[in-house]
Order: C-alpha cells, then structure tokens, then sequence
C-alpha cells in the first residue's frame, strides 16, 4: 500500500530550499472540523453582516491556511486519546493510548522538542491546560502512563529529565505538581521542590498576573529560562469564564502567553546577517488545550469561545511570521472531540449572550449556601446565555431540581442552537491540517505538505524542515532505561 | 474581509502555466468527511491486516488527493440543499434551496459545462440518480425549481436549452422523463417525446445493458451524442443492491459509465501534435448521487458500498489522466448530509455480512404476500447483514411488528456498529477538496488550489483554468427570459 503515497511519504518529496530558524507547532486540542464552521457563522452573525437567511459568511482568518488533513488513531484504539495522538505529534511514533513519549513495547522514542534542544535550539510549550498534561507531556517528556503528572513535571524542567534537558520556556498551569508534599498546595507524593531546582537552573518563575505583567513590561531585560503557572490544581480558565476574571488577577490568554513566550524565544536566539546560518533557532509547541474539555462536555459556550482564541492566537502568529519570515508554522488538532455536527436549522446567535461556561455554573451552584435559590439559579442561567426567551419557568425548575446540572444546562442551550454532539468522547474523523510561512517558503511549505497524511508524518516532516535527528535522540533516551516508569 | 483572502482568490493568483484540454470534475452528493474514515478502516480491517485493537490503516487511494476544503453555505440558508450547492458548483454563483441554474433574483446564470459547451467542447454528465437531478440539473437547466423534472430533461438533450445546447453525453436514470404522456412508462405531463427529439438529434440512445454492453464493445463506432438511461422512473440501484443485480440486466456501476463516456468523449476530441492546441476538449461532471441518499436513510450499509464505489471511481479517473495527461480533476462533495461521526467503540466490520440496503429490504417487505412471514423476515435481515449474533429473536420480532422498518433496521445496525448520525438531512460542515493532474500540471493545480475556498470559487477557477467565457453564457441566457419557468 505505500506504494500508492503520492504526496504524503515526505520522505519521497524534495523539500523546499528555504528553511526556517525558527517553528511553531499549534494543536488545538480536539478542534472539530465543524468547529471552525460554528466559529465563521458566529462571527458572521454577529457582525450583522450575516442573518441565518442570508449567511453571507466571509472566510475567517484560518480559512486561509487549510492544506490538507490528518488521521490520528492510535496503535491500539480507532479512536485515540490526546497521549497517544500527542506522543504520534510529538515523536512520529504510533503508541498506546495513555503512553507517552514511548512506542507501544515500552521504548522511549524522541521527540521534535528534545530534538531541537539537541540541536541547539531553544524551547517553549505554552498551553492552556496543566503544563504537564498530556499533549506537551508528549513534547517534553515519557513515561508509561500520562496519569503520571509528578513525573512529567520533573522531566520538564530537566529535574530527571533522561538527558538532562530542560524545556526553556514553560507556560500553563499546574503549579501544585512543583511543590514537594509538605506544602499544602502540593500534587505530589514525595518531597521533590521543582520550582527550587528550577530556580537553581535559573528559571524565571511567575505565578500570578503581576508576575506575568512584569514579563511583558520587561521584555527586553527578562531571559530564559522562563516558567509560568497561573493556576495552581488544575487548568487555566475556560476562556469566557477568564474574560470575566478580575482584571488584577485575571489569568494571560493563549496569545497573550504565546506573545511574551515568541519574544522570549527570538530575543534569545537573536542573530545578525550571515551568522544566523550557524545561530539555532527556537521551536515551540502552544496547545489551545480546552478546546477538547469544551467538547468532552458538549459545552457549546465554551467551545465557541476556546476556538475564537485559537483564531486570535493563529492570526497572531501569522503577523508574528510575516515580521519575522525565518519562522514557519503547522496547525492540526490530535483529533476530534464531541462528535460535533450542525444539523439543518442549527444557529449559534443564542450563544453571545452567554459570560460564563457551564462548568463554571456548576462550580457555582456546588459552592452556593444562601436561602435565594430562585434568583441565585436565574443569575447563573443567565450568565450561561439562558434568558427568558429560551427558558421558561418549567424549565428553570426542573434544570433547578437536575441530578447533573451541568449537563442538563448544556443539553438546553445545545437544543436551542442546533448544534448536535455525538459523544463526551473522541471521534474518528481526520482533522484539518494548517501550515503558513512567508512568501516563497510558505509557498514550498505548502506544497510540501498538502495531501492527506498519518498524523506520525507530521514531527517527522519538522525534522527534515530543521535538519534535525530525533533518531539520535531516541538513541540516547535508550542507552540506560531505568529511568522509565 | 475579501483582502484576507491569501489563497482561496483564484482571480488573484498566477494559473499554472499549463492548462489541461479536459476536464473532469467530481461530485460525491453529500459524502462526509467521516465517510472517508469509514471506507479507510473498512478496506484495513477486511483485508485482515488490521484489528481494532490494531488499527494499522494504510491510506485508501483518495487519501493521495485532499488539497484544502469547502464552504457551502446558500444564499438563504446556512445548510444547503443540493440545488444551490449544485448551482454554485456549477456557475459560481450562490442562490437559494430549491432553485437550478438561476440566481436568488431568479436571473438565469451560465455554468462552466454550458461555458465548455459554447467554447466548442464536448460535455458530459454521469450521474446515478435520475439525470435530471439537482446536481446534473445545475450543470445543464435553468429553472426556478428543482422539482420541475420535465423542464430539466428538455434542456438537458437540447429540446428546450435556452442557447439550444445539447449535452453530448448523458448516462443516470429517469427515462420516463423523457417520454410522453401517452406513453404508460411517462413521468409527464405533456406530449413532449424526448426520446425522439433525442433520435433527430443523432443521439444514440441505451436503455438497457444489452444496450450498455454495445456502447463498451463498439468504442470505435459509437459516436456522440449519447443517451444511456438505465432506470425508468427512478434512481440507479445504490451499488451494494447493484451487485447483486442478475448480470444480465445489470444496471451499469459509475465506474463503468465512466469508462463509455471517458472513451467516448476523448474519441470525439481527438487531436494529433500541434493541433491539440486549437481542438477543443471536453468537460465532464460525474456524480456519486447515492452517497447522498444512503445517509439520508441514515443506511451504513448502502453508504459504505457507494463510497467504495466512489473510491474506485477516483482511482480509475487518476489512472485515465495518467495516461491521457491533458486532463485534469476536481472532486469535492456538495455538502455533507447525515451528520455522520465515529465515536469511541465504533467498528465497521458487521457492514461486511450484508447484501442489500434497508431501502431495498423495505420494498421486499412491501412487495411480499406469502405466508411464511417468520423465514421470509429472517431472509431480509440476513441479507442486511443482521444474522444471530448481531440479532436475538427479540429484537427480530419487534422488527417484524416495526411501523417503520427501514429506519428501525438502520438503527440496529448503527447500534452494531457504532455509527452516529445526527440527522435526516443535510449538515454545515465543510467538505474536503480533492483534486489530481499529472506531472507538473498536476503539482500546479494542487498549489493553486490549496486553502479553504467558497463553493461558488471551484468553477470560476475551473473556467479560468479552461478558458472559458460563463459571463459570455449568462449575457445570452438572459437576452430573452420568456423561457425561464
């Protein structure tokens, strides 16, 4: 069957002369196809350009970027989980679901990331999740069950990291998994100090939103290695409900992270004139990581607004790259969540009056201990887009009354949008495969990767582009293996 | 927001500098982006060298040709029908649900065939549902509804064009379009004979496979223009009842269509050297009609056979344009119809036991009148693939008592096999682009291609492409409207 590959065996393909210095490896997690159309007609819709019967719908930014797309399960499972898609993303290697950064016998196999720091190159993983969730785990570190948080952890910041590398620029959350046991704030189960041994290494460490500021105000003095953890036990903030954080407090966005982190990087790896050909480059990994919790919980609110980030954050890169044309840039989800689909009738418009996701309603509700309930369940209605047009008193009370609020809550606005999940789980579909650099070398890169493609060609297509060898680093990963567990 | 355009603007992009003589062009009516995952896991796990547990799945033929997608959206709803979808694959222009070859003000537009047709080209429309369908209809009439079915026949073999086009070569169903009232076989309601204004014309008309076979056996005789019409008053078989058509009477596969009307129009084309230059070629438009009504029944099993088929045709079409490599191809499916997506747990293999689709089970049903109600229902299930295992007495029974069988049966074997769709009808999601030419051509075609495009951009691009004139087919569509009904 190889036989047949006509554009997607990379290796059989002259690659374009102009290579980047520098690359940036978006995955928004779970992305569906349909969520890219759910995005374009809101956006239509909302502008008052575009009524449901008259969707003259102009292609958002994206649009501009489809080269092809992907399939993605896994080496045991049709449907993979986020591990074993990361780990294909990440190293080129099909794996189990729930491995990472190893094959399916068990055996490390190196990734881009750990490649580009071979080579000299500076990193960076800047997520939305826990920084040592699956997906970056899969860039940065390996180890046989992806529950394995405290592990991960300490291979990111090159604690027990096989090789001794050290990923330079760490964005998300998840600060707990740094702290050793004693502190109450801590994850772990032993007494390792991460954020310690990282500031040994030298790291700038921040943790909350005047740590971050000081980043962006100082961009000129503040250098690598950075690590940033703006939530402490779990995942940065969906999105909508961020927008709505104290100002003082609020958590960076995706963008806003990826920006201070593309600074940090090309500060860092600055060259002039012909010494650039012998001057390494960065490689990053920014993962629009709740996209795929969005969809696990068929939270069509916060879905929306995850993927309008994701936009936002892709358009920035491309201004990023047309200022800084050595930087090219792929885009392509680990797989699709939900099972989403937008059936005839569907409409989004219901959705903008929504501030807040209904996992956040829920939360709400858990913590509420006042006598008010019927204004108190009005409110969080409300703030889930849910006003008296679409809900009537019954309704309203039986959501009141529900055994699993949040997902009675998002059954309700999903019926009033038209919008229609098929699963709290992942799908099976191919996703859509992105790329952009500048002018001619957008032009090969683009060519270069148009074509349907496994999803293990995808880091080993980075790896020819950098002229990098993640061989040689799965070599050294196995020369003494009892490290792994 | 049209300055964001990168590639999707065809109008602003340098055409390669080779341009094909012919051209074909491919529709998969509603084909989902999912149904490709369904035949590449299909095609792996019954030729045993995949499992579930070991989903080792090598790309299918068509994996070698996405190059970007597209947004299908109509004039006056965000999900489209097949008439507007038709029409702006046809013309280029957007329009509303139910309306043919005209726009959303009931202004007649040209299409790129009639376009091809007044350049001097020879045209062709293979199809299989009736050949006046939406999406044939769209290539070749004009009317302000898709259901007017005499109308579309009449201007479809020249009788009542408004420019007197005839199309050269035209295979589907729905003979009884073409007779007269008079006639016990007629779907009019007129005294209009199609088939002998047909015969004045010189077309050579088949309404059989006696008649097909001819076609295949004379290649060097049988010269254009062609008539094949091998169902009276409906659709052609879906492919998986097709097979087991009795041989003799055997409606002709897509594929085999094809190849008569391939053979025929490159015939009736034929050039030598430096005179290729000035021969006109031909333009061809071929729809995979049924992928479109199996999952509207939400049938797994008619859709799975169809793509298949659809599949096989793609190869055989890239096959032709190797060694005819004046020719190029687009493929892309009109919108998605079904919502159809592949949940954790799905698994396609119990499609492998049936024979026959639900629809044509229902009709055995409705058609029966014997006795043996028990072994006669047992036969049916069987040959929808649904034997012991998949199906307890129970469930069999409460089949047998079902008020809606064929749906009813559907959903069993959705249940099996893990298949979900969310709807009887059409959805928004974008729908993949495929295209192939050969050599550098072909290299060309896919880059300029490449991106996420509107439907209405693929034969504005197609005419470019070809040199032709639409504008200059609308200019004399509309010097005289007293036609247009």
């Amino acid at each position: 069957m190889r036989s047949l590959y006509l554009t997607s065996a990379f290796a059989q393909v002259a690659l374009g002369t102009i290579a980047p210095r520098n690359f940036i490896y978006i995955i928004p997690d779970g992305l569906s196809p349909a969520s890219i159309t759910v995005a374009r007609a809101y956006e239509a819709l909302m502008s008052g350009e575009a009524t449901p019967e008259q969707p003259l719908f102009d292609p958002i930014f994206i649009d501009q970027l489809p080269v092809g797309n992907l399939r993605t399960h896994s080496a045991d499972d049709m449907v993979t989980d986020s591990a074993a898609a990361g780990t294909a993303l990440a190293t080129g290697f099909k794996t189990n679901n729930y491995m990472i950064g190893v094959n399916p016998d068990e055996e490390p196999v190196g990734s881009v990331l750990e490649a580009a720091k071979m080579a000299g190159m500076k990193t960076g993983l800047v997520v939305t999740s826990v920084i040592n969730h699956a997906t970056p785990a899969a860039f940065s570190a390996h180890t046989l069950d992806r529950d394995g948080y405290p592990i991960i952890a300490a291979q990111q910041v090159g604690y027990s990291h096989p090789l001794h590398q050290n990923v330079d620029f760490l964005m998300g959350g998840g600060a707990c998994y740094f702290r050793p046991q004693e502190d109450a704030d801590s994850c772990r189960e032993d007494d390792v100090d991460l954020l310690s041994h990282a500031e040994s290494l030298g790291y700038h460490i921040t943790e909350d939103r005047a740590g971050f500021d000081s980043l962006e105000r100082g961009q000129g003095d503040v250098k690598l290695p950075i690590l940033g953890l703006y939530n402490n036990s779990t995942h940065l903030a969906y999105e909508i409900d961020r927008q709505q954080q104290a100002e003082e407090t609020r958590e960076p966005s995706l963008t806003e992270m990826t920006e201070v982190a593309l600074n940090a990087l090309s500060k860092s790896t600055a060259c002039k004139g012909r010494k650039c050909r012998s001057t390494p480059g960065y490689f990053i990994m920014i993962e629009a990581s709740r996209i795929d919790h969005a969809l696990h919980a068929n939270d069509p609110v916060a879905h929306l607004h995850d993927v309008l980030e994701y936009q936002h954050l892709v358009e920035f890169v491309k201004d990023w790259i047309d200022q800084h044309p050595d930087t090219a840039m792929i885009s392509v989800a680990d797989h699709e969540t939900g099972g989403l689909t937008l059936p005839d009738g569907w409409d989004p418009r219901p959705l903008s009056a929504a501030s807040h996701s209904a996992a956040y309603i829920q939360a709400q509700i858990d913590a509420y201990a006042g006598n008010d309930t019927s204004a108190f369940f009005a409110r969080q209605l409300a703030s889930y887009g849910l006003g008296g047009e679409i809900l009537n008193a019954t309704t309203a009370a039986s959501l009141a009354a529900s055994e699993d609020f949040e997902a009675d809550l998002v059954n309700v606005m999903n019926e009033e949008t038209g919008l229609h999940f098929s699963t709290g789980g992942h799908t099976a579909v191919d996703v859509v495969l992105y790329a952009y650099a500048h002018g001619k070398m957008g032009e090969e890169l683009r060519r270069d990767l148009a074509g349907n493609h496994d999803n293990t060609e995808i880091p080993r297509f980075i790896e020819r582009y950098l002229r990098l060898d993640m061989d040689a680093v799965t070599r050294e990963l196995r020369e003494d293996l009892g490290w792994l567990e």
